[in-house]
């Protein structure tokens, strides 16, 4: 890196002199306490600068893109044998919020999440300079008694009184768990004997559904065979009906039906499963029903909204990331379950040097990593609790409020301006969309037609590379099943107003127009 | 909360006007921008005194116990349905930092991580305000690029020039992909089929493995049966006579061995597993080598230690966490394997709405989501690289050898003073030792004696009682076979000095010498 050079040589300089040192207390890094703490407040300010306030100015880009090979030349990725002056890593530092997708922009609507949450923020800093883990309370206790009570209160709201849960490490271990636990939940000696005496079972999600289930299914050792793909409607829902057939046939072929995943908010259509009609199959056929509201679950806060859920309490586990629709910080992910036992029984082992029973001080329930699949856990339900405390449930509620409205505002849009198609009418905050430039809107509209097809597809990848380049905004896209590519709009932040949802269709069409 | 009244009426007015609101831009949680910059302002403030330089001072206490039932008076932890106000959020977190244990206080020796880095916080501020998932490069250039660079330093550290890998949330989900690619490697069709027409695999690891090798096998559908138990040399580390032995009576019974999870550095007694020995036993047997180094792998940053893992390169994967004996924050973990296309044919599935395959930017082998386990993925490299680049590899090394240094120091004082019996002689930084009251030092050492273990088995529980209601240190102990209750305490933070060392031995004898 030019000017770099003179800077290393006294890096190298300091680092010499700390490789000798006798270890000297107050020196870290070949650097003294005092300029390590100047520093991290050099940081902080750079990154409420440039994370916090230039990264929420719409005015601002969304990404200044580079290609890898371009942007391994701009930064100064290498590691060294000796220590970087704090000039330096302040200047790499630079370079990273540059070239970094700023995804608190309001403009930036390609993922399901989205925004900066200030409050989320502030407790990761607490938990960053805490750094523990959340295994037992003798290390954790003030986070301990934090996460039950959160996972209390998402029982109640889930509608388990008596339930139980965890914060994981990402929506596709949340689903994870579920399927873990309805396999143990129908078959306990496989903790011990494992799949290997047992009847093939067989699991059920909709064609909408996550691929961490398909995931799930190998990583389980029941492979992708066992878990059957079951037909939606038009809008994306599961179809009981089918369901239930399905459910019948894999009978049949002497297969046991374990586990139903509904979806509540599918990742691509938006759609909610109808969860009463699912919990009455399950019941019937004695399967577990998983709700997978990672994504949509975020409606449950809203009075308005968590109708879409009716019947979740019949379920029996549920999963909901905060760190989608509520703007949580990544990664904020909770499983609840109203099996606490089952929870219990299939995860807990005698492990003596972590969770000791003849402790005195307080009872072993309180070790809340006993009953969980990991070891060392990140901290990850105090952002959430302090969130919830500064908004007060009321102010999740209007989030989620606000990002309904803003979606029902678009396709208000979507609906009167020329050149654009939905895809199917969204239930949840994403919404799905063609856009047509000029040279097709006088073709007729025709899915069956290969060219039509051929071409439409060829559209949202061109005017997302044009977008890209130009960082005014980002928003995904992708085909699914035989409907060619489209866009995917995901509304969530709460600092998105109407004028940035005219924005977006605008934008659209100057990329696209021409094309 | 006495006190808190007021603000909270004041609050509920805040929160009022939010809810009728008609989403004023910079309204956050009923807060303008401006002061919500000032209490992340107070909160980073707050962070600095009471978690870097507080929790860094010996001469305070590491933590400040009270019980949960306690606790949970004095924390004011319910959520309301109206926001809180600024100033009771802040005397919220003062509690959280009076009540949290101090890990980066110098007397913390009780987990397998300690001390805090200033550049890994630092890193963490980062990446907490830039909040984007590592999946795609789309979202999150900078962050991909690092990663890669730092598992392509990793794999050249092991010996694999042409690995690759990644870095999963926890060291038990490294294991896990260790398993899950060593039974892929033998039956690629597990993928689609499961394991319901294949014959019983088993797995190896030794006795004093962690437990996440069971949780792993349970949950990958083997069964704990599935994992053999393989003994131990006196020192703890596993027995390669065993293991042959097992191999052999395991195919007897129609078993396919085909994996063995070696430790570098045991949970416990910190033995690190003959490497080479193992490697002849898998080549012979056909069985994946997984090197849990999780713990005692960062010996492999010091030229003087590394040779514990001689050997290594002829391994299939390995794991290390940087958030151990590196100091890096939780969570730090990478994963590496020498079979690229195992990982890849293991996990990536078809996800069009993630893994664009006609996106024209970029090449698609960037989207480095698509090769592993986890959908959205925390960034967890990003801090690790910060440290290395202000350290350099001397200053880890440094750090590494400092830990080592220090606990060899607290091997000699416990051989030397009167009433402590080292359990084992250490390879790796914890140490392991019993502890005898003046009244037990009479007696003969008999661990056959039922009495004296009884009473031998009850001193290190109350002593730990004591030290926690005092809140001097922290020191952790389990009993590990028939080896009745032992301390173990483990030497990490690099402010650790010789000095501690002696307080550690003074003060178990000042808690317990009249037990």
């Amino acid at each position: 890196m030019p000017g770099r050079g003179e800077a290393t040589t006294s890096a190298n300089g300091l680092a010499a002199s700390t490789h000798t040192s006798d270890h000297t207390e107050n020196i870290v890094g070949g650097k003294k306490d005092s300029s390590v703490e100047s520093f991290l407040k050099s940081v902080y300010d750079l990154a409420v600068k440039e994370g916090w306030e230039k990264a929420q100015d719409r005015n601002e880009l969304v990404v200044k893109f580079k290609s890898p090979e371009e942007l391994r030349k701009v930064l100064n990725i290498e590691v060294e044998d000796c220590p970087a002056s704090h000039s330096d890593l302040l200047q790499d530092l630079k370079d990273v919020f540059t070239y970094s997708v700023k995804t608190g922009n309001p403009h930036f609507f390609n993922q399901l999440y989205a925004g900066i949450d200030p409050y989320g923020f502030a407790g990761q800093i607490v938990t960053d300079v805490l750094n523990t883990s959340i295994y037992t309370y003798e290390v954790a206790p003030v986070f301990v008694l934090i996460e039950q009570y959160l996972l209390k209160q998402f029982c109640e709201m889930v509608g388990y009184p008596d339930g139980t849960g965890t914060f994981p490490p990402g929506g596709s271990y949340c689903n994870m768990l579920g399927m873990n636990l309805a396999r143990f939940h129908k078959f306990p000696d496989i903790k011990n004997k494992g799949l290997f005496s047992l009847p093939r079972m067989v699991a059920f999600a909709s064609c909408g559904s996550h691929y961490s289930n398909k995931k799930n299914a190998t990583l389980l050792g029941l492979g992708l065979d066992s878990l059957i793909s079951v037909n939606t409607t038009s809008n994306g829902k599961m179809d009981p009906v089918d369901l239930e057939k399905r459910v019948l046939e894999a009978q049949e072929q002497g297969s046991v039906p374990f586990l139903v995943v509904a979806t509540a908010g599918t990742t691509v259509l938006g759609a909610y499963d109808p969860l009463n009609q699912i919990a009455d199959i399950c019941e019937k056929y004695e399967m577990w029903m998983h709700v997978d509201g990672a994504w949509g679950g975020g409606a449950l806060f809203s009075e308005k909204h968590r109708h879409l859920m009716d019947g979740l309490h019949r379920s029996d586990s549920v999963s909901l990331n905060p760190h989608k629709m509520l703007m949580a910080p990544l990664q904020c992910c909770m499983f609840v379950t109203k099996h606490p036992n089952t929870m219990k029984n299939c995860h807990t082992l005698h492990v003596p040097y972590l969770f000791q029973q003849d402790k005195t001080l307080y009872d072993a329930s309180y070790d809340v990593g006993s009953k969980v699949l990991q070891c060392g856990r990140k901290v990850d339900a105090f952002k959430f609790w302090l969130m919830w405390k500064a908004h007060g449930r009321l102010g999740l509620s209007d989030r989620v409020e606000k990002a309904f409205e803003n979606s029902r505002f678009l396709i208000d849009i979507l609906q009167k301006t020329e050149g654009f198609k939905l895809v199917t009418d969204p239930e949840c905050t994403n919404v799905c969309f063609w856009y047509l430039p000029k040279i097709m809107r006088d073709t007729d509209w025709n899915l069956r037609d290969e060219k039509f097809c051929r071409k439409l597809a060829s559209v949202a990848p061109q005017i997302k590379e044009r977008m890209t380049k130009k960082g005014s905004m980002l928003v995904g896209y992708q085909p699914v099943g035989n409907l060619p590519n489209f866009f995917r709009m995901v509304v969530i932040n709460d600092k998105v107003t109407r004028e940035d949802m005219e924005f977006v269709v605008q934008e659209i069409d100057l990329l696209g127009s021409d094309l």
